[in-house]
């Protein structure tokens, strides 16, 4: 660490590792089909640690991201995002060299595909299943049809099934909840292919994706996909929910102290809003954009409930400190933070320095 | 616009080069330095529209962004955050080619400066006149005047003055409010200034600098300097604090519309928080991303009460919409939207579209 003098994100290999090799044999238990979402990482480096350990699908955010990938060796990417059509020139060049999974949820944009797709590609009909962000509306039984016959008229459109991303355990604190939401889901989604299968459609897959629900689930059965991606670094939001422990975040930021106020119990860091971002969280009632953590034995994890990050500017933050920290800290030194949103951090630092120093180059699109 | 295909930044040249006018007649009248925050746009060809209004010294908030600057022809910079030892060898490097000037708070820095400095620098110290964020405590004279004889001891440091930054303007939402803080913050700095005369310290500059102050105030007189930075673009968040109106907002985000729910008066766009940043307000009482705005005739600026953006995931955004524009939206249709932060949305994007089309770089570093 005796290199960094500006803001950094810090990556342990081995926690990341861990996370992958967690989800990966939950997938193999419940025979599902593991397509981890590489929006998290953005990473070719990191995406080989789940080459390794099998994974062989992957699922993106945006057309540049599954060029990215498909630049580096990914042949089967799902872009999991309602279709841009705006960008069909992008959908016909990758296309033409992957197996590429589109995502739709309305008539419009079939259609329009089905005038100008050039090549073979996978369709997923998104189903809202009560985050009531994206997809028709698990009830619309009439327009989900309506999309599986229009997919079937088109020659070079595969359809795969019903895809589902249950965001609202973001919103809970309890595992049996998260558990409910997640079985909830499933069920929505195979009522709705029962329906579809009684009208002729056979052999839908149902894909399911939040890190909330995939890491708190005890059983994944009933899906043939999951598409986490939070889970490969966690970060304090997860914590928060209960997806996982402190231990478990294999992301922190490093940063220098700039400045030290120990009338008010605070420090000014070097690392503001373009590094962490400004997501922010209630920690135990105070708004929150990342938890000190130290470093001991090349090792961070531990946080305390009065040390955090009270305030971002662009380039600097105000960080709440205990007394007893005060006492040895000064202005040079640094301190370690595990960030509230990690893939927001991650696509800010685009950068990742592992804990023997080795720089991993996040993608630039 | 009509090849806009994915989250594009737009900028409107007119506007913002009124902006830097109106800033820059304001210092003229008052016959204080301008020494505008390019932490804003981090751009050289947005640079070179202030030097064409006569701009010739400017801030900055990092020293990569420095470096940047000074590749393009800057050579007089203020590094406006305290500064951080452990970037000693960049701030050697820069102050051995430009007029570099640094901000300090505590002795530690000071010191270590003395001890590693190798070419001449400005010094600022950096008062806290009531933000609270950073800088040395306006009641502390006898450490400010410790901080004024540590420097005038280094023969390479030439001190400046001082230096406050009254971020809490940006709480207030009445133009007699934001006024008062302007006024009251000079008023503590010449306190301290006259403190320091009376010690033996004389001729000190005062630089203060908020976009809310500098937009507010009718007149800068009682400060030798000042530097916003803000107000080149303005945003949602100054329309808000009343620093600007919606006319005057010189960037604007073009984004696809990729789905669209009559039934609950929203749409889905591509642009989510890797573009806009998770920047967040209350308008009319809701959690605001930004404002929907058109573009009719080359130019935006109009806002509606009932149409934000609601909520931002990684890469795509909820907008609620009127009923009105409900009927004729589709996806593959461009909407356009007003930042709520435009320095977070400018660092984010780092790339600009002119209203011809014309793409301005931002820096990359």
């Amino acid at each position: 660490m005796q290199n960094i003098i500006q803001p950094t994100l810090l990556v342990d290999k081995r926690k990341a590792i861990a996370n992958i090799r967690t989800m990966t044999a939950k997938a193999l238990a419940a025979k599902v089909r593991f397509r981890p979402h590489f929006k998290t990482h953005q990473s070719a480096e990191i995406g080989n640690w789940f080459r390794d350990e099998g994974t062989r699908e992957i699922t993106v955010s945006s057309l540049d991201m599954a060029l990215y990938f498909a630049d580096h060796g990914w042949d089967d990417i799902t872009v999991a995002i309602p279709v841009n059509i705006l960008e069909i020139e992008k959908i016909n060049a990758l296309a033409a060299r992957i197996r590429l999974n589109l995502v739709v949820e309305a008539s419009g944009p079939v259609l329009f595909l089905h005038e100008h797709l050039k090549h073979r590609v996978g369709m997923w009909i998104k189903v809202n299943t009560g985050y009531n962000r994206a997809g028709i509306d698990a009830s619309d039984h009439p327009g989900i049809l309506r999309l599986c016959q229009e997919i079937a008229m088109c020659p070079v459109m595969e359809i795969q099934g019903l895809m589902a991303h249950a965001g609202h355990t973001y919103q809970l604190r309890h595992e049996e909840a998260i558990q409910r939401v997640f079985d909830e889901t499933l069920q929505i989604l195979h009522t709705v292919r029962l329906f579809l299968a009684e009208q002729g459609f056979h052999g839908l897959h149902i894909s399911v994706g939040d890190t909330p629900g995939c890491s708190v689930a005890k059983d994944w059965s009933g899906a043939e996909e999951v598409r986490p991606g939070n889970f490969v670094f966690y970060d304090v939001m997860q914590m928060v929910i209960g997806s996982c422990s402190a231990q478990d975040v294999a992301v922190a930021m490093a940063c220098p102290v700039i400045a030290c106020y120990p009338e008010r119990g605070e420090v000014l860091i070097y690392g503001g809003g373009v590094h962490f971002s400004k997501e922010m969280i209630q920690w135990h009632g105070e708004p929150c954009y990342g938890l000190v953590t130290d470093l001991v034995d090349g090792c961070w994890g531990q946080v305390q409930r009065d040390e955090y990050i009270s305030g971002l500017s662009q380039e600097h933050g105000k960080v709440k400190i205990s007394g007893a920290r005060m006492k040895r800290i000064k202005p040079g030194d640094l301190m370690f933070f595990l960030p509230v949103h990690s893939c927001m951090t991650a696509d800010l630092m685009r950068s990742y320095t592992d804990m023997h120093g080795h720089v991993i180059e996040g993608a630039s699109y």
